[in-house]
């Protein structure tokens, strides 16, 4: 289910409205070998073919008596693009399927594992289930809020600036954590700042790092008038991004304004703190007023999730605890 | 050598204006048995006895022929307080002396280990000298610079700010950071705030942890006027720190006034940073103005020494490059 995981975050950022699904399909060991992979797929651009379509076309003959890793239950419904893929691994003989989380969507919903199991598949439901959470998050964002999954980039010192207080910003963090934000970028659908962002840096948002130029995700700008620069989609509040088409995971890098926006909104499901060894001191602050009545109200909203040395700076990375 | 150093940690912030130093007398592997600690010390309350003696005198006779690990070079001069550790070390038969730091005060600088292999005795110097370096700071800061080593502690929020901009600032980190900091506060000479935290706040600074409530450290005042509280020294500039008699170790504790007023004269060695996940947004900024002119004149000047997680917040520690 690790590489099935590892498979998925291939596809992040190019599927939506389509989760990024992995899936792995194993061959048991036998008198002539040990367990072998015979197949891997992951959701491609665009959502199709599927994870499960793909590993099997790989597998040909092999995956008769095999066991598939799945990180999302198979979809149970036809469609003009292809049969559902239940129907496949019932079809190509899988022995065994294990899921990692069911399929909310309604079209599915527990039918894709019924459907297997009347075809006589074992199936296993559960396997790192919160790992593919957060691995489909953006399809699940879309699933239970009709929106986006959020994640909010800050770039800051030591001391929580983004800039000296005359706007001096450049640079902050080194190339590594640069590199990072970049490949951050390439698992986005879209990329959204204020026009108070876009009026002092005209940011390109594109990721520039070799072989990932084709990934640069759209530009999303935030502003109350309608002036839509060229290659830029205009919204008009925080709440309008669950009408952003094809859109499952949104990237809101600033400014203060407009982070403090999407907080006080509470649309922000994941931060990315990028923190550099350096002090500014009474420079520009990460944040625009959220409107905190109580230091303990704002306890209890962010757990830790990740935390990594990048050069000489450091990634923090946190997701909202909603429960 | 990684016990010694250990050891002295015992002594840090109580030793003033002796180095805490800390000993391992090991009794090389025989016929009979292997090898075996025979002696620890460390440098006691007050500078004496000195890591050296102390080993010495639990080792009694087990000390002919073993092996010493010491963090400084043992001294070589004479005082009313007790002879000098090298003579020591030779009446008592010990073999090989392992140093991780030569020792630079005039009256010792070398004459130490001179001494030493005077009497026969082999000893290496440099193991964990970096180490060493780290452990003994205060005493070092005071030998280079004629001062205390200091550092400076902010707890703040993601976004870097140290209360609400209306002052609030109960509670931002957690038990466990809170109970760490104590901790810290146990290991230095004297603790400083500013004037305006003093009248904010009332800080006691004690050190509130069971069993060390006897380890609370001096308390000083920064402030421009001459009136000195019950219990606290006042000095009206950062750069007096000098003339307070045994601090070998000092904690500035804030507010940002205080702390930019450090870090403008560069006299901060040390940073730690408790961090909480919490945002506050448009709160009280931990630092005033420190004089940054560009953002290129920030690097270089910290490295990353040590992150830890206590309990759901993280302590970043980093320290100032000095070359
Ligand atoms: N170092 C870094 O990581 C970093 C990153 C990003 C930005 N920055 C710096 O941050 C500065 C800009 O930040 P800022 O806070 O002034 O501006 P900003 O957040 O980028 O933009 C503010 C503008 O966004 C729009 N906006 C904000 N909230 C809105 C809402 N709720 N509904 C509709 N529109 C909304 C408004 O545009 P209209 O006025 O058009 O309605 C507002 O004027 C720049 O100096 C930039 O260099 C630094
Ligand atoms: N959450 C936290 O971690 C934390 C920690 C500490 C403080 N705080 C908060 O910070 C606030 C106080 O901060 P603050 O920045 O206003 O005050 P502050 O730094 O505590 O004190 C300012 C005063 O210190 C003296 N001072 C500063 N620089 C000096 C210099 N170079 N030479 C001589 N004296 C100097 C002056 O005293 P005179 O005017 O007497 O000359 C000055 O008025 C309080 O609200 C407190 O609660 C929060």
């Amino acid at each position: 289910m690790g590489a099935a995981l590892a498979l998925a975050e291939r596809g992040r950022g190019r599927t939506a409205p389509n989760p990024n699904v992995g899936c792995v399909i194993v061959k048991p060991a036998s008198a002539q070998a040990g367990d072998r992979v015979v197949g891997r797929g992951w959701t491609q651009p665009g959502g199709r073919p599927h994870a499960e379509a793909m590993a099997l076309e790989q597998a040909g003959d092999a995956a008769r008596g095999s066991t598939a890793y799945v990180t999302l239950e198979p979809c149970a419904h036809m469609s003009p693009r292809g049969p559902a893929c239940s129907t496949l691994l019932a079809e190509a003989g899988v022995e065994r399927v294990v899921v990692a989380l069911g399929d909310p969507d309604p079209r599915t919903d527990g039918s894709g594992i019924e459907r297997l199991r009347a075809a006589g598949i074992t199936v296993d439901v559960g396997i790192r289930a919160e790992d593919a959470r957060r691995s489909m998050a953006g399809f699940l964002a879309r699933q239970s809020f009709g929106r986006p999954h959020v994640t909010l980039k800050l770039a800051t010192s030591l001391d929580g600036c983004i800039a000296r207080a005359d706007g001096e910003s450049r640079w902050i963090t080194g190339e590594a954590a640069r590199a990072h934000a970049h490949l951050e970028r390439a698992r986005h659908d879209a990329i959204l700042v204020g026009r108070g962002t876009f009026d002092a840096d005209g940011p390109r948002l594109d990721v520039r790092l070799a072989g990932l130029e084709n990934r640069s995700p759209r530009r999303i700008l935030l502003s109350g008038s309608a002036r839509e620069p060229d290659g830029w989609t205009v919204i008009d509040a925080p709440g309008r991004i669950g009408d952003l088409d094809a859109v499952d995971y949104l990237m809101v890098e600033g400014g203060a304004q407009t982070a403090a926006a999407f907080l006080r909104a509470d649309l922000v499901d994941r931060l990315l703190l990028y923190r550099a060894p350096i002090l500014i001191a009474a420079g520009m602050p990460a944040l625009g007023d959220i409107g905190l009545d109580r230091i303990a109200d704002a306890h209890g909203r962010w757990r830790g999730i990740d935390s990594r040395v990048l050069g000489s700076d450091r990634l923090d990375a946190y997701e909202r605890i909603r429960d």
